[in-house]
């Protein structure tokens, strides 16, 4: 292995992360090998204070901002801008250990290792290093996902994300007061600026694992378009309503449900659907659904494959709407254009990855991720590494404890040269 | 009218009748005109306590057994089997106000009128007259459907019934419990037994209220299948999953509710398919389902018919299970067979509309009623009144009032016949 890293991989290092990242998914374990720690819950919480308290023993300072994002700061050079890592610790339900918290704890151990490379050195970067827990990246508790990194960026309206409710009624504004997670002010206020942002994060696709690379390197994301659909139709008995008086809330989302999978198998691989979330009202075994409220969601690498397909799916729902005497409202949609990130965020992932001596390709993400977000406002750097069969939002989602410590070297490194005015505009 | 009614129809009973129907209908009463007060809910307990008090002040006996089932008693001949009249208080969640709490305040009037009328009279009837309550008829919280009349005619064990768990997991013995409910003897043990039982409901259906006709002769009930079935799939996530590997099982699903609709579309009118309940596992919008709860409900008044769409069904999802790459497990099923009432009981209740000079006609019953479990052990009289528009599982459900009282007096009539000998085997 080649190596000019400026703090170069060690046994122990790699020990303390294996070691530190078995502590973490210990949190909300679930028996099946997953984790269970949506947004704002009690194991969110755990997750939280773990990394205040693992920081703050570093020497870091962490604050909470007003939407829950978590930072952790090293100021380095007094009111220089920041180099920002960081991921999510948030979870599906039932969703798997390393989507988002390997980031987390990886930006950390990163962060970790520069400062003391420094300190020990006597060196001062001309730059500001912090560690970010994005809040409620996953969306499954709170609509939409990413919402921590969106109201961060601008991307969305502090007061509308803290409004969102739960299917409990409660709004993320009092699930994170519950937490003692609602900051009362922004931590880079002022000229606390953030000058540019590293992730990592497992693929959450199988190009990696097929190809047998280690490190992704992320060029573009998907389009996303995201549907809330409510389907109105009217309350009846099931035995006894006649077939011909029946308006079935239930049978036109399933046509819906089946119109949107029909979608994904004429475009092919350039497109995916999904219907993740569907409630039935009033949902009872004998009655004729009155509403059904669906989540919808449409991915593509093109934008204007994305638009034929909003189109299509459109006409289509105007036909279920007949064919099942039903009402389709569109509630609320929730859209991201493909983008590309910065050329010279791939550059230098693509350099460190080769003075590694880690084998590195281009990857797309067909899910959406706060660099996301981050990469509309400063040069950023997404670097993936391989989970084995692609498999994400499930327990069994897995990645090897080689790609996890080599993830972090990569990630220490790329964060060391930011540190020293790469991607600095 | 031709009357030769043992105790005539006069307006003070209407106005008592209809006044005491509007106080019933206060509880648990909906914005919209309907009611929601589902078995062993607090408002369950409050139309029970209603009852309960209004048949104490009449000289009734009250108690409940152990399923919940309450039952109202008045001894006329001690040791003589009783002649039973009662339908349910519980109703749908969002449901009507007509749905059963109709048939069981009938049988009340009814009672309360035979009685004082003995009473005034000096006379005494052979048999003695009891009033109920059946326990979750409507088998929206806790399944299946009619449990109480279920348990108490044998159908289903005592056990089974009390274990049976609603979707918090509270038990129907705990829900019972709670409100006070759970009896612990047999109300009619030993030498007091049911010799017969009348019931009187609203049509669920529109062939009277078509036909103009205003009485409802039930001779036989629509044969019904019920399933619960679970589609088995794997969790991933909605963006990143790539389509072929998916094994949705929400879309396994979907397929299945459009699969049982299409059944009915090819048995034309003489085959009623449902799925009201439908529940997604884990729900959330960015993840692909990993199970789906299904409640499926298939009715037709041929047994024969009904053999050959579960037929169908098998084979479809067997086709289901390839096309989605899911499983698909039938979980519970829950039969009854298409059955004739006894020509006994028709023949009377036809007799008593003419000679009330009321209309009449023979109509099925596509909807179960605990009449459906009563046939089966004595002599049983089901009579309908109109429903506007066949509405019912719904909030606008709606009954005239004329109806209710010729119903009621209807009722009245037969009961004093019965409790005369008629039907007495």
């Amino acid at each position: 292995m080649t190596t000019t890293a400026a703090v170069p991989r060690s046994p122990e290092a790699d020990a303390r992360l294996l070691a530190d990242f078995v502590a973490l998914s210990a949190i909300g374990a679930t028996p099946a090998g997953g984790v269970e720690r949506q947004a704002a819950t009690p194991e969110d919480a755990e997750m939280r204070a773990w990394l205040t308290a693992w920081l703050t023993e570093r020497g870091f300072t962490v604050a909470g901002d007003r939407v829950g994002n978590l930072f952790g700061l090293y100021e380095f050079t007094p009111g220089a801008p920041y180099v920002l890592a960081g991921s999510h610790l948030d979870s599906q339900p039932r969703g798997g250990r390393f989507d988002g918290a390997y980031g987390v704890l990886a930006a950390a151990h990163a962060a970790d290792r520069l400062v003391t490379h420094h300190r020990e050195a006597g060196t001062t970067p001309p730059f500001n290093l912090a560690v970010v827990d994005w809040f409620n990246e996953e969306g499954s508790r709170f609509t939409p996902s990413m919402m921590g990194s969106a109201v961060f960026t601008g991307a969305m309206p502090l007061e509308k994300a803290l409004a969102t409710t739960d299917t409990a009624g409660i709004t993320a504004a009092d699930a994170l007061a519950r937490i003692g997670a609602l900051g009362s002010s922004d931590v880079f206020g002022g000229a606390r600026t953030v000058g540019s942002y590293a992730e990592i994060h497992i693929e959450q696709g199988r190009e990696l694992d097929k190809s047998g690379t280690t490190l992704g390197l992320v060029d573009a994301t998907w389009a996303a378009n995201k549907y809330e659909i409510a389907v109105l139709g009217s309350q009846g008995h099931t035995g006894a309503t006649a077939m011909a008086d029946r308006r079935d809330a239930l049978y036109g989302a399933a046509l819906a449900v089946v119109a949107v999978r029909e979608l994904a198998e004429r475009f092919g691989e350039e497109l995916h659907t999904s219907c993740g979330q569907l409630t039935v009202y009033p949902n009872s075994p004998v009655v004729v659904a009155r509403e059904v409220h669906m989540h919808l969601d449409l991915r593509s690498p093109s934008d204007a494959l994305l638009a034929e397909a909003d189109d299509l799916l459109r006409r289509r729902f105007a036909e279920i709407e007949l064919k099942a005497a039903v009402e389709i409202e569109r509630r609320f949609a929730h859209t991201w254009k493909g983008h590309l990130y910065q050329e010279a965020g791939v550059a230098l992932a693509r350099a460190v990855a080769a003075d590694l001596g880690v084998s590195s390709m281009l990857v797309k993400t067909r899910a959406g991720h706060d660099s996301t977000n981050m990469k509309d406002i400063v040069p950023t750097v997404m670097l993936f590494i391989p989970s084995v069969e692609g498999i994400s939002h499930a327990e069994a989602e897995f990645t090897a404890d080689e790609d996890l410590c080599t993830g972090v070297d990569v990630l220490t490194e790329t964060l060391a040269r930011m540190l020293d005015g790469a991607l600095a505009e």
